[in-house]
């Protein structure tokens, strides 16, 4: 048999670029893309795609660099998902929700060489690159209108942009050839995790890990041909957990959307039929709760990860005609790597044993990807006894070949062959995994994660604080919510308030990673050796229950207020 | 983003062989195998699996070695397919169908080291081995029996045999440790297309292509979690396109069946609820042609390939309520690699419309998998006209590491990069292909291969014959059958009747590869450089019409009777 090896004709390598090329043939005059008034079929899809990367190309753009957008959940993101890696390019999708300075980090530090600038993140993009340092070089920003008619709008783009988006569809050669990867291993995305420290983890995923990526989820979601799907999660998080190229393969409707709203969402789901969707809990949340809520006419799948979703919103999800999966995933493993695989025979169990069953994040996706709850110390797998705690790694095809520039990092979670994810987990003795604390102080504020390290050195910098430890509080809205426990310094003459801390915060990072909480403590509890207890402080934020309480100074004993 | 490369947990060995591993905890107690009165559950097939990994190993069958099975569908091919690369080494499934001297030439062409033989083909193997030349080693033989229920029927077993299948699940070891590739591109199978001629065509292919195959397939039909699939196709056919495997990644249930009558399929149906099946379309011929035949109670999506579905077949077997999905693919590639993918707007045309489009052989399967038809001599693509001829090209992930011990004829189909498959077509304006004639002159006989130059070599050996010549004839029930076109030698004094010429080729062959017609001719037609030209025979034996028609001697010009 070893005269038998790879060659040319089983080698190409592993990317999902294909899947746009083949439904264009094979579900060209299908919608892909649905958007308010506009509709595009997947032939049309494939031709602006190629249209996009011929412009980036002939701009100069070149293979391996970074080119990024910012834009919420509009056609021209989703495009921008195969016409940047067309053009041989990394796509890096940054969150419209930062602020300017993070931003500025992020493209300085992934080097973008090219900007897509949603119109209504206009001030926030120029900012960011006003933020460059003196004599840098700052990358041509591109802004995507919704009123782009021709020639004509192009005289009027600020001067701040090279042209609009449509522009360079436009001038784009529609036989472009995509450019494919060198290598399978080749850059395809940078997603950044955090960003206002000075060192942002950039998350670089290759073109194979993607591709695995796409199959496992589509298979392990049982997505069917031609599924109408309502984007309700950002594909800025994780690349809509590689959903934008999974609808491809299917040849999907994608309907876009601004803005994640119960109202829009109804109308939308009715409007065109929608029978897929993907959210983190509060999308659920919102869904449930909303005085728009309404009972579907037929059910709609819908993918929650990222928490696990609350027993009563997954009631009143349910209840309403949604068929609710739960999954598990990190930005680092290029989409959900466990799902919590639903038994039939689960269905006959009362309702709070059937949410408790399905708020665990279960077991790994595909035949590929491997999910284990190991001794950190150890590695070795912990007991299958539910209680047993010990830290998430996996391994399989989809993991990321690194953060970018940080080798430091990347040793340290990369490690005897396996991922660690810095979340704590039991196995349960079924094999289902139940995350029951992060081991990294992430905090997940719809669907976003928080790290506490970052928000507690943005504390430190208060002239009035003297030591600052922030950890989740719980929140039936938002699943968790940022709360700083703080002792000030001895000899402040004015002692700040909550309000003036919390404003602090906000005026240095994205009001979403600012305290939503501050408790005022004396001394933060410490182990003999120093280290702050958090696990105490945890217990507290906890008792503290939603976020309609409102924080007061305490003294080392927990008090509450309007509970 | 040079420094980052490819680590131990990003590349694990793709490989399906995880996938039932992963469905003994997904999917542990649900069916995983149905066979008469015996049913398994997925981590009951987990468990045997390993147990016959660990007696294959122990009886030290070593990673890369060969290890054949001759069954029909029944669960022991099934749980081979695991066991067998579990254990590290190659499966070779033998088709129950051929003959003694064939079995032996790919056993010994395979260097086959162990054989697992079902009862029914008990001397058919025995026969095979007595044919190995006298002094070479012969593979020990394992016998899979259906009455086998303990120790005590170990003892009867024939001394031929080493012991019965159950007794090596018995002694394994369910705590085995399966054997990883060490590469995925490591083999994984060895299928052999044909065999009767001094150089068997051995199709090797490794974990990788498998796995691609997998997926490609899972998601190209549509495949939902846990269906009934039940085993009309078969899996010594490039393993039942690989949704052998397939059917853990899902969790489905096999059901298997030794025999493929409509009466039993139609049973099966009603008893599982079958949801999924394959087959060639003989087999939807036997589902819609047969007296058993009745409308079903829900829907079974069957898929086809092998040869286009007559129009007729189609209507009958949509009429009962199948849903037919076409498609095409070579043992050489793993499975299937064009799908004739449907598009809803077909729905609306007449019936006729609707057949010839869905005998189509379609478009590409996956986003990976690429299918052209183009100029054999340049390679460029064929116009896409629809009446333009060329060559079916292929290239992806799935196309086989090559032909084993056969660098020649590998190197003459792999060339440029792309799979060339001897098949001739047109492709559509659409971008569907369609196959017209085979280059290679093979026939399709109710799903089997037949190399017309293999039963052409074996027509030369009789001593009567002077020149002959095998084409297709067109046959309702079968497709196709084998049609012998022969000149006799000038000098006899007795001339062989058909009866006799047909009965000298089944003592040399399998009996679906003997011919099934002879028609004699004074002279076979030729160009003037001597090559006889066959297309003329396939227009005669086209115009014989159905197997119904008796050939008799014709002098130059086509005759028929009985039509």
């Amino acid at each position: 048999m070893e005269e038998l090896k790879p060659h040319l004709a089983n080698s190409l390598p592993l990317t999902p670029l294909g899947l746009l090329e083949r439904s264009a043939t094979v579900f060209g005059d299908c919608p892909s893309i649905v958007y308010n008034d506009t509709t595009y079929t997947w032939s049309q899809t494939y031709r602006r795609c190629l249209q996009l990367a011929s412009s980036i190309s002939s701009d100069g753009i070149a293979r391996g660099q970074v080119v990024s957008v910012v834009a919420p959940n509009i056609p021209a993101i989703y495009e921008l998902h195969f016409a940047v890696p067309f053009a041989g390019a990394i796509l890096n999708t940054i969150n419209t929700r930062l602020d300017a300075r993070t931003i500025s980090v992020q493209l300085q530090h992934g080097d973008s060489k090219l900007v897509f600038v949603d119109h209504q993140s206009r001030s926030l993009v120029l900012e960011a690159v006003s933020l460059f340092p003196p004599n840098t070089k700052r990358p041509p920003l591109v802004l995507i209108t919704e009123d782009d008619n021709g020639d004509d709008y192009q005289a009027t783009v600020d001067s701040k942009f090279c042209c609009t988006y449509e522009d360079m569809v436009r001038r784009g050669d529609p036989e472009f050839k995509w450019i494919r990867p060198l290598s399978e291993w080749d850059p395809i995305v940078l997603n950044y995790t955090s960003g206002t420290t000075s060192s942002p983890k950039g998350v670089v995923h290759c073109h194979r890990g993607i591709y695995n990526m796409v199959n496992e989820t589509l298979i392990d979601w049982s997505v069917p041909k031609q599924p109408v799907y309502l984007w309700t999660l950002p594909m800025f998080h994780g690349n809509g957990w590689a959903f934008t190229w999974g609808m491809a393969a299917v040849g999907g409707t994608n309907v876009c959307l601004r803005r994640f709203d119960a109202a829009i969402m109804y109308d939308l789901i009715k409007k065109h039929g929608v029978t897929h969707m993907c959210g983190a809990p509060v999308v659920l949340n919102m869904l449930s709760c909303s005085p728009d809520n309404q009972p579907l006419e037929k059910p709609v799948h819908i993918l929650t990860a990222g928490a696990p979703p609350p027993a009563t919103v997954l009631f009143k999800t349910e209840a309403l005609g949604f068929v609710v999966s739960h999954g598990f995933g990190m930005t680092e493993s290029a989409g959900l790597v466990a799902s919590c695989a639903w038994k039939l025979k689960w269905n006959v169990l009362p309702a709070t044993d059937r949410a408790r069953l399905k708020a665990r994040q279960g077991v790994r996706m595909g035949g590929l990807t491997e999910v284990d709850v190991v001794d950190p110390k150890t590695g070795v797998s912990v007991k299958r006894d539910g209680s047993t705690l010990g830290e998430i790694v996996m391994r399989g095809g989809t993991i990321m070949l690194g953060y970018l520039k940080d080798p430091v990092t990347t040793r340290e979670c990369l490690k005897d062959g396996w991922f660690y994810t810095g979340d704590v987990a039991v196995m349960h003795p079924d094999g289902y995994l139940e995350i029951k604390d992060r081991s990294k102080d992430v905090i997940i504020s719809g669907g976003e994660n928080v790290s506490s390290v970052e928000v507690e050195s943005v504390l430190y910098t208060n002239p009035a604080v003297n030591e600052a430890a922030v950890v989740a509080r719980p929140d039936e809205y938002w699943g968790e919510t940022p709360c700083a426990f703080v002792s000030l310094k001895a000899a402040l003459t004015t002692k700040p308030t909550e309000k003036e801390i919390i404003g602090y915060c906000r005026g240095k990072m994205p009001h979403y990673m600012a305290p939503k909480t501050v408790v005022f403590m004396e001394e933060l509890p410490k182990t003999s050796t120093g280290k702050i207890q958090k696990f105490l402080l945890r217990g507290i934020a906890k008792s503290m229950g939603s976020l309609s309480c409102r924080s007061t100074t305490i003294n080392g004993i927990q008090s509450k207020l309007n509970t």
